[in-house]
C-alpha cells in the first residue's frame, strides 16, 4: 500500500523561502476512522520522527485490506521549532521570537463553544455517531472562523497561523497521537485523559502514564480531547451515557535531541498494538498485548530546582529508586566572597524513583535538576 | 532627605556571582502610606531607570516634612532580564532559559484566597483601614508559604524564587507603579484598572490609557490589585461599599532599548503630580494638574501581523491618523519560485491612529508589524 | 527587458524544507562584462533588499540595447541570517549555531594561490583580457576543489557549503557590490580598496568612504578582490602595469533592521550612476555625476565602549560634529553596594563627527556605544 | 595549608551587579615557580570546576613544605560564558552579544613583540633565568599598555577588558593548564605544543594528545606559550639553545555540560602527577607515573558534517574503532516534495576511532556529526 503524500504551505519566511507540512496518508479499504500521528512539535523532541519513518515503512508493506480507516502521519510537524539552534543545541521548545511554548498555543473548542447544553438537548436522541458528526461539524465551523482573521488585513500572529494549519489536519481524527520526549533525559511514559481512555493506555507497551487530572492549557492533546470530554460530560449530566470514539495521547519517548533505539522500538510497537486493539490495523496471528501500566497524577511528580547556583555532581541516575531522606545530588557552590567552595547535599523529600534528569550539570539558582516520581 | 538604601540577595548564578535587588527608601515624617515604584521588569524596557534616577535626585532634595508616607524605588528590578543579550539587542522580555514572559509569572492572591466570603463576613463591620490591615495580614500569610517551598529540598523554579523576592517588597504598598515601555516603538500610555482608579488616571500627564476589562494573567500590576478588587467586590455583593486605598499602575513610556527624554520627563512629572494628588507629596505652590486622558479597552487596539514573509516599506509612522481603507504599509515579498518580487499593500481595517510599530522591518510570516488604536 | 530568474538549492534544513538562492539576471545585447549585486548577507542589514527590488523594476523597464553586459541581482543572499530571530530582533549577523560572522567566512584565492609568480611569468606578454581570463580559469579550478570536499563522505561545515554556493555566482564578475548597513544606526558610506578603485568611488553618490588599508579577513568584498589586487601587484613587481577590470564594493546604507527611504534612494541612484560610468548602463541624456567622497582609513574611526555597565543618556546624535573634550554621552551606573546611582560623563578623544550609534541604550561593561569619525 | 583567596572585579553588568574572578592561591615554602590552572572558559565545559574543587581540597591538606612554588586556581574563569543559557543548555562557547568564541580572543605577545631579534642579541650571554625574567618584564610592559586603552574615554570592547583581567593572573606563570572538554561528547585528551613539551605530556595520565603543528589563533594556551616558543626559536637561530621553563596545556576532559567522574579523576590525578614530575609538588612515597600518550596532528582528526538536513540514527558510538568504508551513521532525510523519507548511509573515509560525537541527532545541512581520529 502506497501512501498518498500531500504537502501544505505552512509559512513564508522573510527570505522568501517556504516552510511546509507534509502528510503521509495510508487509506485502508474502509475508511470511516482516522488516526492522526505527529512528531517533533517541540524542537529537541525528535524521537518520534524515527517512529514515524518506521511506521511509513511498516504501513507501506501492508495490503489495504489490513487497514480499517486512515492513518495520517506528520513527521517534523513544526519546522520552525525543529530547525531552531542556539549553539549546537535544539532549543525550539519555545519560539525564540516570542517565547511561546509550541505546545501551549492550540485552539480549544471547549473554550469557544457557546451553547453546549443547547447542542446536547437538540441532539439528545440521536445515535452516537450522528451526534459526533454533528458536533464535529459545529466545531469545524467555529474553527474555520480563525481563517477570516488570518486572511484579514491585520492577519494573525505566527502561532495562530501555525496552529490553524496543524489543527486543520487533525481536528476530525478519532485517535490522535502526539510523539514527544523529555527536553532533558527521561524515561518512556505517556499522558492520558482520565476516564475511559485509561483502559486503552494498557496497549502502548509503556510502563508509566500520567492521568491528567489538571490541564496545562492549550496543549495539542488537550485541545483535541477537551471538547469531546465536555460533550460526554454534558450528556451524562443530562442523563445519557454516550460513547464518543475519540482518544488523544501524548507519548514521551526518552530523551531530548536523541532517538534512543529502545524508545523508538517502544513507540513503534506500542502504536501498532494500540491500532490492532482499536480494530484499525489487522495483523495475521497477532493479538494485542496488555502492559500493566502504572497511572499516576501530575502531583506525584516532584521537580527539584537548584536552591543556589553551581555545579551538580553525584546525582542519582535515571530510574534509580530512592527513599525519602536519601541524598539525591550535590551542588558545588562557588562564591565571590573570598570563601572556599561549598558542597551542598540535597535529599529526597519522598520515596520514589528518578523520572527525569537535566542534561546540564551547570545551574543558575532555580534551574531544573531532576524529577522524582513518588509511587505512593 | 537621604534615602535608606537596602540591598537584597536575589539569585546566585552558576558562576558563584550574586545578582541583587537594591531598594531606595524615602521615609517621610508620617509613614502610614507606602508607594512602590519599579522599572525594567522587561529587559529592553529601560526608560523607567532614568525616571527612577531622577526621582531619587528629586526626593533627595526634599525635606522629610514634604513626604507623608514612604516611597520605595526599585530600578532595574529584574537583573536577569536587563543583562540578557542576543547580538546587540536587549532580548530579556522573556527568560531565555524557559521562555517565560517576566510579566506573566506573579503570585496572585485572588487565585489563592480560599474563603473570601468568610473573610468579608468576619470583618463586615470593621472600619476600612482595619479591614485592609487584616486582609493584608492574611494575604502575607499565604504569600509567605511560598518560602517553605523555596527553602525545601526541591526548592522552586527560578521564576518563583524571583517573584517571591520582588513581591515581598511591594505586597504591602498602597500605590504600585510599574514602569514599562513598548518592546518596539510606542507612544506613552498607561494601564489602569476599571472603576474608581480611572479617576486617578488623570493625574499622570498621559493622554491615553487602557482600562483593563480583561486580564493577561499573573502580570505584576494585576497580581497586586486583583485581590483588593475582589475584596471590594465581595463587600459590595454583601451590601457594603468600602474604600480600599490601593492602586496599581503600569506606565508605558515610549520605545524599547531607549530612554527618550520626553518620555522620561512625562514619567517623572506624572508620578510627582500623582503623588501630590494622593497627598503623599507636598510641594509648595503646586496644585495637581489634570490631563484629559482617553481611556480605551484592549479591544480597541488592533495588532497587525505579516500575512506573508518579506520586507516592510512605506509604513505609516507612529501617531499617524488613518482612516479605514488607508494603506498602512507594504511588504516586498520575495520568493524562490522563479518569480519577480511582489509588492503587497496592506490596508487599515478601522479608523484610528498608529499606536505602536515594530523595530524590525524584516518579517517572517506572522510577525508583528504595528498596532492601530481605534478611537470609536 | 525581462530578467532570467534562476533558483538554486542552498541548504536543506533538519525539517526537510529547503532554503534557496534566487538570482535575477538581466542580460544585455553585448554580455562581456558581469555586474554582481547582493544584499542582506548580515541578517539585520535589510536595506539592500529594497535597493535590489527597485533595480529589478528599473532594469525591467530597459531595452537590451541599454545594457552592455550582464547584471546579476541576489537579494536576501543569506536566508539563514535573514530569518534568524531572538525576540523581535534580527540577530543574524552571526550564525547562532557556531557564532561565525557571515561576512568573515569566504574563500580567498590569494591565500590558496600557490605559484602566483609562476603564473605571472607564464602570462607576462599576453594582453590584459587574456591574462584575466586565464587567471580566472585557474582561480575557478582551485575554487571548485571545495566541491570534492563538500560532496565527500565527511562533507563540510555549513559555512563552507554556503560560501561555495554564493561565491559560485560571483567569482567571475567584473564588478561586485555587496549591500550592507550598520547593525546599529549609521550613516551612508562605502568600503573601497586603495588604489585605482578610489577613482570609481566618486560615482556612488556617497559622501564618505573607508579605504581599506587593512583587511578584516575573509570578508565577501575582500575574497573577491584580493586575488586580483595580488595579480596586479605581482605584475608590477615584475615590471608591467596591467589593467585589471575588476572592482569590489561594500555599500553601507544607513541603519539595521530598517530600509530608510533616503538610504535606499542613495543606493539605487549610486549604483545606476556607477554602472553608467562603467559603460555597462546606457541612459539617454544622462552623464554620470561625481560626488566628492571623503576617503578615510579604518584608524580614523574610533569606537567607544562602555567603561562600566548601566544606561546611556544624553548621547550626541548621529552626524553630530564634536570637538575633542566635548561630552559625548553619560552612563547612569547603578550599583548593588548600597550607594546612589552615579552619572558618568564620557568625553570625545578627538575632533570628528558621530558616525554610528548603538540601537540599545542599555549596556553591560564593554558593550558598544558609538563610533566617532575623526576627520584629520 | 590554607589558600590565600583573592577576588577581582571583572565586569559590571547593565543591572549594576558585578561579575568577579576569584583566585585560590596555595603558596609553598619556596615560591619561585608559579602554576596557573583555570576552568570553564567555554560555558558548557564545566568539568574542570570539579577538578579544581578537588585540587583545592587536596592542596588544603598539604603542608607548605610539600609545595615548591605557587599554585593559582581559577575555577569558572569566565562567568559570562558559564551563566549564559538558551533553553536548558549552556551555550556560552561564544558570547551571545558579539558571537566571539571565548577562546579566540587573547592577547598574543608574539604578534606584538617588535624587535625580538634585538632582545635576543641584547640578552644573548645571560643565564636562562635572567633571560626569562627580562623577557617577561618586557612582555608585561607591552601587555599593560592595554590598560591605557581600557581606562581611556573610548575604553575597549568587552572581550579586551575580559582578557586583560584573566591574562593578568596568568602571564607570569611557568605552567599553565586550561581545563576544557568537548562542547559535545568526547574522550579525554590534551593539546600540547610540539617540541620539548611533548616529553611532559606523558605525565597527565591521558592516552591521546594533539601536537599543535598549526594554531587556531589567539587561544588561551597559544597566547601564553607562543612568545616563549618564539624566544627559544630566535635564540636557536642565533646559535644558542636556551631552556625556557614554561609549558602550556589544554586538557579536554570528556563531554560538555557534564562532569563525568572518570574524567574528573583523570584531571585531578594527571595534574598531581605532572606537578610531582615538575618538582612543584612533593608527595611521600610517590614517584610520577608515565602514560604512553599517542600524539597526533590536527590533520588526523576528521570532522564529519551533515551532507543534508535530517535526523541521525545508527551512529557508531564514542571510542568505536572503524575501518575505511564502514558505515558511520545514517540520516533520515525528510522532504517537502511529496516523496518518502530517505535513509542516507555515510561511510568512513579512513580507518580510525570515533573521537567525538554531537549531542544533537537533529541536523541542518552542514551541522557537525562526529569526528574520527585516524591513527595512521
Amino acid at each position: 500500500m502506497k501512501p498518498k503524500i500531500q504537502t501544505f504551505d505552512l509559512l513564508k519566511l522573510a527570505s522568501g523561502d517556504q516552510l511546509s507540512l507534509q502528510v503521509y496518508q495510508f487509506i485502508g479499504k474502509k475508511s470511516d476512522k482516522k488516526v492522526y500521528i505527529q512528531s517533533n512539535l517541540h524542537g529537541s523532541e525528535i524521537v518520534g520522527n524515527a517512529v514515524i519513518a518506521q511506521l511509513i515503512d511498516f504501513f507501506s508493506g501492508l495490503k489495504p485490506e489490513q487497514l480499517d480507516g486512515e492513518v495520517w502521519l506528520v513527521p517534523i510537524c513544526n519546522p520552525i521549532g525543529t530547525n531552531q539552534r542556539n549553539h549546537f543545541f535544539a532549543t525550539g521548545r519555545y519560539n525564540s521570537y516570542d517565547g511561546k511554548d509550541w505546545n501551549r498555543i492550540f485552539w480549544d473548542y471547549e473554550k469557544n463553544c457557546q451553547d453546549l447544553e443547547g447542542f446536547v438537548k437538540a441532539h439528545f436522541k440521536l445515535d452516537s455517531l450522528s451526534i459526533q458528526e454533528s458536533f464535529l461539524k459545529q466545531q469545524k465551523k467555529a474553527f474555520t472562523k480563525q481563517l477570516d482573521k488570518i486572511q484579514g488585513s491585520s492577519s494573525a500572529p505566527l502561532y495562530e497561523q501555525y496552529r490553524y494549519q496543524l489543527q486543520s489536519l487533525s481536528i476530525d481524527a478519532n485517535y490522535v497521537i502526539d510523539l514527544h520526549s523529555s527536553s532533558n533525559q527521561g524515561i518512556d511514559y505517556l499522558f492520558c485523559f482520565p476516564g475511559k481512555q485509561e483502559e486503552s493506555a494498557k496497549y502502548f507497551n509503556i510502563d508509566y502514564g500520567i492521568s491528567m487530572n489538571t490541564y496545562d492549557g492549550d496543549a495539542f492533546d488537550e485541545s483535541f480531547m477537551k471538547p469531546w470530554l465536555a460533550l460526554e460530560k454534558k450528556f451524562k449530566e443530562l442523563g445519557r451515557d454516550i460513547n464518543v470514539d475519540r482518544e488523544s495521547w501524548t507519548l514521551e519517548l526518552g530523551s531530548g535531541m536523541q532517538m534512543n533505539p529502545q524508545s523508538v522500538a517502544v513507540g513503534v510497537s506500542g502504536i501498532k498494538n494500540y491500532l490492532v486493539k482499536k480494530n484499525v490495523l489487522k495483523l495475521p496471528n497477532y493479538s494485542p498485548q496488555i502492559t500493566e501500566i502504572k497511572l499516576v497524577s501530575r502531583q506525584q511528580i516532584k521537580s527539584y530546582y537548584a536552591p543556589t547556583g553551581g555545579m551538580v555532581q553525584n546525582r542519582m541516575s535515571l530510574k534509580h529508586t530512592v527513599k525519602a531522606g536519601d541524598k539525591l545530588y550535590q551542588i558545588i557552590s562557588f562564591n565571590k566572597q573570598g570563601k572556599l567552595p561549598e558542597i551542598i547535599d540535597i535529599y529526597a523529600e519522598n520515596d520514589g524513583f528518578i523520572f527525569d534528569v537535566s542534561t546540564s550539570y551547570s545551574v543558575n539558582q532555580g534551574e531544573y535538576i531532576l524529577a522524582l516520581l513518588s509511587l505512593e
